[in-house]
Order: structure tokens, then sequence, then C-alpha cells
């Protein structure tokens, strides 16, 4: 549809594009030719519906359309010292649906990403254990596995929004985090297997490691360990991408992405946290006075509308507009996202795509008639806890400004009336 | 776990490494230590654990690792006279979970896969309609979109086996096949845009074609197209790639794969099917007698074990196996999928993933303690229409050997003593 569309008559739902792309037999027209005459894409033969195209030998491993090509992970070179410890981040502004590929999954490393064969691969399970053992890949291909769909959301995402709107773009704000079909063996059965000494199990604790320089130690309460944390070596049905962790990581459902450790290399079984640097001088939150927060390891539930926003604005003028978003939850399953399109003084329930599930992410549209209105936009989640996503402003409150982490306020994009989309804070 | 063990006692359930990874606390072995000493994986410091790995910025968009360089797709030089009318298969032997990445689903085209940009990209519906639309990609984001996991099957697959067992991989045997999360606007609201005339639904049709010179039109009951066909622009989340159809294909849920029309350029609304090439001398079965059966749109439930099989043999020895697979139907969700090891004398029934979802792959497992015994590997499905996948034989019974398409029936690995698996026929 043309922009002369934008001063037009509203359309009704059911007529998405009177008056725009009508196509009459023998006279056909396309969205923008009332000025233009007949489009020549309908009215002549295209190279690519005369000619040949590529065969199936071409390509063994496919990668996008070089149309797509800005459809990648960035990384903000001023935001790490260099881009061996640093993150990318996942372009959740040109995505739709709830899985992310692999390719453009966000990345975050202490050390780098590693190459690790499966044949030189080794898990060792230690410490309070009647069997010490060590695991090949061979060996963890052997025990039972489960197929699940998890967020990872590093802890540190929308961590610079604190202070106020500062990255201008979702992907920027939003997009440490990725949603991938993940399959791999239940922690529980081979703590089982090493015979893992499982009494008091309320004081007990898991202490895990990566295989890289980094090793990114972690400690993990052993309920959570024997609840629902995977051992995978697949995701999104292929093997782990060297960035993922290729050929083995944990994955700890709903909570900060920092512990899904990969290149997993070592669980030690301890009646005490270890209180590493990642989960002390790191990964935590120093509130206003000063004294940090212990052990957050779940992500609070949170939503953020990825289009229209600053990277993907408004560009078929006024009428029928699709506002599409992300919610999960870290501590169950999303029950309802609203949308506000002023700033959070009216909301509106969006449709869910699909009912939420357990530690996924759920998309969600909302279906508008836009006018060309200037809109404050935001969303805001539910989860099955009871839990409400809150402003910036009660976050605030709550937490100051000294965090990093575990940002999950309600974001704000102002779209100006020709529908560009700019990060804002509203109060 | 290495050979030795082949011959060792039988594990209990709880102990799947018994005797074989004891790491005792600073007499650390590995699984294959006790003739050759101390696991230098375990005891030596590694190069990737001592250096730095990658950085963020090397890959924009991520391909696997090389190590896993033969989990691709793979055509089969003598099946087409080119690979531009071609198909290539889906590495399912080296799979799990049940998504496809795009970059290693199937392909089939009939001309070549062609590249057209999204500004060039037009849609015609005209026929029988108030008003002939053409569509831009830009108007098609404006309508209300749905997401939905869906299997396509090429009629083709599993083609090969019908006069015997030919194909030795499942890649080639059942490859031809995909299942990812599809993002798109219900064809249901684009025919209503246009005004189609949906008086006497029941003798309704549309016909559909691609923009590629071999346009591949297929007739769809309009009964069909208002339910659940999608006008999909994204599969597991990010835009189709190029070899599925960018920017734009049909979803037919539950229906071949020629149906899904890639490229798709135009859709007319009609009262008679066109019986077009794809739908008379392809794609239809000839039976026993010569007659042809017309109109077999929907995939029947169908499953198959993908490891072990040929291109996934046991390699680990004696012990807890697990055996997996894929089931589907295109007629609804998959209630249940058995396993038998002997020919189909007896069966067990396998555990799936996650409950059965309609018309979607489904996952399934059984964990066997397998002790060296020869196994004729069979699973078969059964779909919440009560339908039961039959035997070669029975489906020989009824359709006879002149088919191409439309193979359901089980499918029997072979595997021997060492655990090498291979296509074979039992009667």
């Amino acid at each position: 549809m043309d922009q002369d569309d934008k001063k037009g008559p509203a359309p009704s739902r059911r007529q998405f594009l009177t008056g725009a792309a009508a196509a009459g037999a023998g006279a056909v027209a396309a969205s923008s030719s009332a000025a233009s005459g007949p489009d020549p894409l309908i009215t002549e033969v295209q190279d690519w519906a005369s000619g040949l195209g590529h065969g199936v030998d071409e390509v063994p491993y496919g990668l996008p359309i070089e149309f797509e090509g800005d459809v990648v992970r960035r990384n903000v070179a001023w935001l790490t010292a260099d881009t061996i410890s640093s993150i990318n981040f996942t372009p959740i502004h040109a995505l739709d649906g709830t899985i992310t590929p692999q390719g453009c999954a966000f990345e975050r490393h202490h050390s780098g990403a590693i190459e690790l064969r499966k044949q030189d691969y080794r898990l060792m399970i230690n410490g309070l254990v009647e069997r010490p053992l060590v695991f090949t890949y061979a060996d963890l291909e052997r025990f039972p596995r489960e197929n699940h769909v998890y967020f990872c959301e590093c802890a540190a995402n929308t961590g610079m929004e604190w202070a106020g709107a500062q990255l201008n773009g979702v992907q920027f704000t939003h997009g440490m985090i990725h949603n991938m079909e993940y399959t791999g063996v239940p922690l529980r059965l081979l703590l089982e297997e090493a015979g893992a000494d499982l009494s008091d199990v309320a004081n007990k604790w898991i202490f895990v490691e990566g295989a890289d320089a980094s090793s990114n130690g972690r400690s993990i309460p052993m309920e959570k360990a024997l609840d629902d944390c995977l051992v995978a070596f697949k995701a999104n049905g292929e093997a782990l991408r060297k960035e993922h962790g290729y050929p083995v990581r944990l994955v700890v459902p709903g909570w900060e992405g920092n512990m899904w450790v990969k290149w997993l290399r070592r669980i030690e079984v301890m009646d005490v946290p270890v209180e590493s640097r990642e989960e002390t001088s790191k990964y935590t939150d120093t509130l206003a006075d000063g004294i940090s927060r212990k052990w957050t390891w779940a992500m609070d539930a949170k939503s953020v509308v990825t289009s229209p926003s600053p990277q993907a604005p408004i560009s078929h003028g006024h009428g029928p507009l699709v506002i599409t978003g992300l919610a999960w939850s870290g501590r169950g399953a999303i029950t309802a996202v609203d949308v506000s399109l002023d700033g959070g003084k009216n909301w509106q329930t969006a449709r869910l795509a699909k009912p939420g599930e357990k530690m996924a992410l759920t998309r969600f549209y909302l279906d508008i008639d836009w006018r060309g209105e200037e809109m404050f936009l935001q969303s805001r989640a539910r989860d099955d806890s009871g839990y409400v996503q809150p402003s910036k402003e009660q976050l605030r409150e709550v937490r100051g400004l000294n965090s990093i982490y575990h940002n999950n306020c309600i974001q704000t994009w102002y779209v100006n009336a020709e529908g560009v989309a700019e990060n804002v804070e509203v109060s």
C-alpha cells in the first residue's frame, strides 16, 4: 500500500486492501500502480519464471538468502573490552514465532567459544557421590532422553536500561535471549548413576564447570538439579553449535543464562555453595543501600514488543497493523500479555499465538487499525505464579539504580506519525 | 564404554557405567583407561582449557561446527536426471527432538530454487472472487498471523521401497520430511479479503501456483483452504530460506509436500479442480489393476526408527541402548508408537517425548538393555483417527507394486551382533 493511502478512509477489518491492490481480469494492477501504470511484476514474465533456479546439490547445509543479510547477531563494540569475553545479540526485531535458529541465537562467552570434539569430551561427576564417574559423549547417549523447548536469557539482558533509554533497538535491549528445543539427559539420572548423596537435599548443591579457560563455575541447588536440569547435546534437532557449547551444555530452565554452563566438564556434589566469582562479584544485584541480592537465579516474567520497534518501523502506511512481541517467565508459563498504546494508561489483552509453556518464549499479537497516531507502545507479561511485569519506576523503587542484571521492567517504544520508533522512558 | 564390556555382566538400569568409568579421588580414570592408564583428557590441562576461544564478532550467522560436517542434506545421483528438478534428503539419522533446522531440511524443486526479493513479490487472488487482488509482501504483513509446527513430507518419501529394500539409510528412505514452526497468515483471511465465492463450499476449489518456471500448479479443495492452510513467510522464527520458498510459501498441513507451493504467486478460486500434471500423471498411485487413485492428499500415519539405523549403528557395545525415531500423521495427532525388536512378532509401547500434536512430528524413545542379540527393528504409529500404520505386506495387498508415492509401511532395520544396521524386508 503506498503512502497516499495514509490519508484515505479507514478500511474495515474485512477489507485490508481496499483501493490499493485491485486486480481486475485483464487489467491487473499492483499496490502502487494507480499512478505508475500496470505493474510489470504482474504483466511481464520475469527471469525467475522463465529460467532455471538452483539445484539441490548446491548447498548441503543452507544459509539465509542474501536478501536477509542484515538479520544476524550483532555485538556492541563499547560494551566489553574485547570480543572474546563478550556478547552478541539475537535479531529479535526481525524474527517471528518462538523458535530461535541456532545460527542467529545470541552468544556470551567468558574466554571465547572453544572447539571440542565429541571424542575428546569428558564429563566428571565427583564430590559427595558413591561412585565418582567420568562420562564420555557415547556414555551420555545411552541414558534416557527428553525434549523441551526452553528460553535462555542472559541475566544482563536489558541491563543497559536501568539508568534510562540507552540502546535504540530491541535486538540490543532485549536480544540476549534465545529459545530452542533441547534434547538431552535429565541431570538427575547422571547424579543417580554416580550415587550422589541425596540425603538432606535442601542443603545439597552441585558446582558445575565448563571446559573452556574461564570454566565459568556456578553453584546450583540440588533441588533444581534434580527437578528439570538437562545435560543437553542437541538444540533444534541438531548438534549444539560451537558457540552454544558443543558437544554438551547444561540447561537450567528459567534460570539465568550464566548457569547454563557450556562445554560442561565437571559436576561436583557439595553440601555448600562455592560462592564463585560468577555468583558474587558478578551476576548479583547491588541495591540502593549498597547491599547485594544473593542467589537471584530465576528470570522474572518479562515481555517486549519486537515489531514495531526502532529496528522495525511501520513501513506500510495507515490501516491494519500487526503489533507483535515475546513474553516469558523463569517461574512458569505466561498466562497473558497486555499491550498499551499510550504508555501504560490503557491496556488491551493481546492474543497469544499458543497457550504459554513453562519457561519458553510465548509469541503475542495485537492487531490494530493504525491511523497515524503517535504511540507509546508497551507490553506487560503475567505468569501463572500471579506475577505481573513491573514498570521501570516500580522496579527502580525496589532495586535502585546500581544494578546491571535482572532488569525485567516494561519497555516503551515511542512511535511517531511516520511509523518510526524510538527507545524512550515514560513516567 | 570399551569393547571388552560387551562380554561383561548385565548392568542394572541404575548403573549404566559400572566398571567402565570409575573416577576415584586422586586416581581419575576415563572410560577406556583400564588397559591404557590415566586418560590425559582428564589428567592434563588441554589447549581449549588454557587458551582463548572464538570471539562473538566472528560469525554473524553461524553454521554447524566442522566436526558435524557429515550432517547435511544429500541427494542421490541416480534418482533424477539432473539436480535442478530433483530432491535432497534431511539427515534424520543424526537429528533428535522434532524441529528440523532449515539449513538441513530436505529440498524438492521442479525447476530449481529461485531467488525472489520481497519487493518483487506479488500474490494474486483471482477467479470466483468479488475483488481480484494483488498482495505485496508488505500487504501480507498486515494480516493477523498464526504460528504452528507442522511436518512437510514429500509424497515420494519411501517411494523407492515399494519393490523391496533399496536404500541403505534412513536419510534416504525417510528423509523427504521436515518439521518447522511456521508463521503466516491464514489463507482464509486472504480469500475473504478478495471476497471469494464461498457458496457451495464443498464444490469449490483453489488452484495454487508458484513463481518459478515449473509453476507447480495444484488444486486444493476450498474446505481445506479455509480450514488450516497458511500463507507462510517464516519458518523456525526467521525468513524462509530460498530453497523453502522465500519469501512466501503455502503450508497445507498434513497433506503431501507438492501442494505446499513455494514462491506462491497466484491463487485462483474455481468451481472445478484443474487436474494439472502434478495431480494426474504425477502424485497419483497406480494400483495393481492399472487404475490410479485420485486425490490422495493426506499423508497417512507413518513412523521410522532413526537410530539405530544403517547410518547410525550401535557404537558403544552392550548394555543400555536408546532406540529412537519419528512418527507423524497427516490426519491428526500421533497417539502411540509401538516398537518391535523381532520383526513384528512382539511389540512394546514406546515413550513419546511429548503428547502428539496435530500434523507435527512426534519423537519416540524406547530404552532397552541390549546384550548383542540380533534385532529386526520396527516401529508402528497410531493416530487419533484410529489408524494403525500397516506392514509392507498389508500395504502391497491393497496397493500392489506399481506405486511410487504414499508408501507409509512399517520399515525394518536388521541389526547384527556388532550393532551394524541394514535395510531389509521381513515376511
